[in-house]
């Protein structure tokens, strides 16, 4: 299904969503000239029809005014790349900042081209390896004219709103039912994504939980040491569950009032690995997590759920193992309470 | 689409659950007798076919053995009705308690129940005023051989395969992709139940932390007194932010990672009161929620998020004020502080 | 320093606390005859002016009646201990439970003591190793008559009111100055002490996360390695500090509004060990921190900093892996992000 | 007491505690040249002795080089004072802020003074409204030769060693245990200032909540309305205390294990108002706690329970109230749940 007004992109960055989102657009028709240091990633897409670049200023040049170039890079690559294309484009062409930057970065960087009549998009991307598939949730940030030019790239991009059904009180126009948003000027699309990902935290971290509390519903048929340091369960009888954690997943899938893609892909992590005993749960945390804590303490907004999300992250990093010493140490003082080695 | 195997239930509770699983229930072809205290909630299920029983008793009598009786009651209510009720049936009938029990009573209810040789299921049943329409997702508890019997009805009231894709790396058999589950023993279908109320807690909490967030992002342009006691915002420029809440969760619906129900719910309540003022703040929580927490500290489990978002909502209620009076109070005995009475 | 109403009393359980008690009990001239299934415990009191007892029998057998038998056991030992003793035991005789012990426990043997005329007394007791010199802070529950009677012993092992500076604007009569407190009846004590330690937990929490957050002050000297999952720090000029985490604890303890004797033990414990590297921070937690969490949801109190210092001590213990586990598989299946097995 | 080494210093800001700052100063013999915009403060200490300006110029010229003056001000005019008081120092003379400033400001000021070879130093002082008769806890941060050169002025404002036992296991030397301490280079003074009271947020709350629980624990004499949306308490025979929680606080503050300053304060102002009425529970924040939770983001180390304390006094003051309203707003959405609005 081409796109009506087909237009041309240029990409730096074919990672796995830099090169998914290039595809999707050349479904639609839009041209697409793409780079990246890794030739290779270069040479897959021009296998697929996309014109090859072979450096920052062969993609500039090969775009035609205005031009669009869209930026999906690792947040610590982005300020040095632009410092290199700024000076090789020209007023009225329009970049796309499409990965993970601060949004005060967007504020920054957006005034600094505004002189040169560069204009700067902050375009937070959310889909993961399944966007090329299902279309990508754009959460976008800069002035309305450019935004409004380059309509056709974020509607292509975006799922469609075939993707869920319609909103049954909505009654308003707009593109948030195609699933992109003009959320505001610079740094509103990267803030409302940073949120986005806040909230995605707090909601693994329910689910994750949920899951714990119900594999461990067998713990009355576990054996407990007894001794001054550990509480028995008082009552093991309540206990005895062993339930199949997978198919909870499944079955919470349709219906129920936690029914979530997040639901949807662990029933899938579990249908493949009813353990998962690939994984250590040393869960990383990018910086839009940490980000949104920020923000809600500046604003003075409580955001208890997606503080302890991001905590409890830290915790399975092992990174309070100093403060745990520290509590260790406090009870060998006051209780003469040796550490226990072992689990209990 | 009419069961193969049409059964007879009887339907003690004709709230909005209980009437439309009723309804459920009749559409596929299984025959439904009722009964409800209020006498118009009778009539008018009898208008649409059901049977109208005035009393448990001659809901009882109108069933053909071995009868199946569902309750759909408050918590409160249940252990009532099963002491009447119980008299009334005979070995081999089934009892099935929908409702939001403690799966603790479940325990206790089927140990009491088994002598007489009726069978007592649990079976937790999420979809709210919905499932008429999305089906219900059960969650169910109790023997086997009852639960296999009574197969056609959980296929009918649950929302069937369709509802949603398939997990792509499961092959497994079983109901959970039909949106049922037989869980485990006795309390196993509300012990799921309860903690799918916990996760579904903080899934909530962590979307609403996040859309405050982001209402409050324009938090550098409103005035704020500068004292001693309130930190100025140090980068009010950073906070500029007049986003629309509504259209970040219409647009979240469709791609992103926290697509979900209740997103798809908060965007519907957005498009229909922007500001949600005709609500106070003040959130409720049922027992499951608490239940939840009690599980998780009997286990050992760590549920800092489901723990945060209970506690949360005792907060909207005003139930830690004594405690903050006495931080108020400490507050003026070190520091002679004042009590600040406006919004700071 | 003697006191003028000797009293006789019997201790079974001669741990560090149990010893410890009978000492200061003897210092104060009260007589003391002393059971423990270990026979050295049991001889090196005698040396120190105890009576000797060889059973459970011979202990009663020693002492007048009225009797007065004070526990001081394991939780899980207290129970078949009480239900030996109670037939050796005769009306007016009086028991009290020193140990952590739940309160609702107490309850229940209280009621069960009832008809037999033997008052069953609960007594939280604070002070761990230090108590000897310290004395120890007594939280009673029981009938007030019993309380009453046994007065001069409660005296003798609580502080006394020269522990601490007079409470300025405290006019009312009453123990709890001396440092001992009949606080209802039966289970009052235990479930202050209860509570006690839930407080205890959270202020640890707080000591420990803030010398955390201090050691890591030089954040900023550390090499990061830049990858799209990790966030580099955005200021590390902001963390160049190494601070000697001893020594601020150290400072805190005059003049601060941290002071307290928990940063008093912080303090030794890191003046004897900087790094506390002999400590892994596997943090064990007794009954007392669940059940102050299972009390606070029951009365629907938010109780969120005691609930999360309960929770970190179950992650510090590696409790929270599985729910780890499934937010890494998450991870993996939207981000096709592999966990990290290193430290970031 | 004299000192042995008389200094002069000069005081900018007579609040309490400034003035007490200079009460103590003078004490020890020490001159100060005091300043405040409220001229009734300056008469106020000149009446006991201290030396009156009439303005910034006047005070510094009241003053002997190489100077030292101190601000004691609120944290928002600490930069316009500066930037008047800069021009009017000389080279070696030293500028110490007391008051809460942000600890990164003091890295900008200490490098902006630097070239005209004005030392700055830091200085987070706690103590409060007590300061005058404890003595203020005073960490330091700045280069060390002007610390060392005003050592007489921290030591004669600081507790003294006698204010607390010896920490038993330290043999190290250095100021700790007089009640001040060079923490390190510029903003290492405000940096552990800045988190002593995140961790004094922590601790607070750990006793507030614990007080609420047991002021709570007549729960089960209350009447609750029983409803499909309230929980009733399971055992209300377990909650039937009525306990004197100003007792409690009395009793903790000798020989317990939370023994601490802030129970001493709780006890003194529970002993003077036993339900705080005159408390509505509203608790400000002011920056350091806010400071605190950024710092433990940045470093990526785990401080749940700071983090907590610090949203919980968001929510006192309403802060949550949209993100409840949203979740009000769902729960009406999917299960018909209007808001209650009265007290459950």
């Amino acid at each position: 299904m081409a796109t009506d007004t087909p237009l041309q992109l240029g990409m730096i960055g074919l990672g796995r969503m830099g090169a998914n989102l290039v595809r999707r657009l050349m479904r639609d028709g839009h041209r697409c000239v793409v780079y990246d240091l890794d030739e290779s990633a270069v040479r897959e897409l021009r296998a697929e029809g996309a014109v090859a670049a072979g450096s920052l200023g062969d993609l500039v040049a090969k775009l035609e005014r205005p031009r669009v170039v869209w930026l999906m890079l690792p947040a610590a690559v982005v300020q040095p790349t632009l410092d290199q294309l700024t000076d090789l484009l020209a007023p009225d062409d329009a970049i796309i900042d499409g990965g993970n930057s601060y949004y005060r970065d967007d504020i920054t960087r957006a005034a600094q081209l505004a002189p040169r009549r560069i204009h700067y998009l902050d375009c937070g991307t959310s889909g993961g390896v399944w966007g090329l598939e299902r279309g990508y949730c754009l959460m976008i940030g800069g002035e309305p004219a450019p935004v409004a030019r380059l309509d056709p790239l974020f509607r292509s991009i975006a799922p469609g709103a075939g993707a869920a059904e319609p909103t049954p009180s909505r009654h308003a126009d707009g593109t948030a039912p195609d699933g992109y948003l003009h959320c505001g000027p610079s740094g509103a699309g990267h803030f409302v994504k940073m949120v986005h990902n806040g909230v995605e935290y707090g909601m693994m971290a329910a689910i994750a939980e949920g899951l714990s509390i119900i594999e461990h519903a067998d713990a009355g048929l576990r054996k407990h040491t007894a001794d001054a340091e550990t509480a028995p369960l008082r009552e093991p009888e309540a206990y005895q569950y062993e339930i199949d954690v997978g198919e909870v997943a499944e079955v919470w899938r349709r219906g129920s009032v936690v029914g979530s893609w997040l639901v949807d892909l662990t029933a899938d992590a579990l249908a493949r690995s009813p353990q998962l005993e690939e994984f250590t749960g040393r869960v990383s945390d990018s910086g839009e997590g940490r980000w949104t804590v920020l923000a809600a303490v500046d604003e003075g907004v409580p955001a208890a759920v997606i503080s302890t999300a991001l905590t409890d992250r830290f915790q399975s990093r092992g990174l309070g193992e100093f403060a745990d010493r520290v509590l260790s140490a406090m009870r060998s003082e006051f209780g003469g309470h040796a550490e226990k080695r072992s689990q209990p």
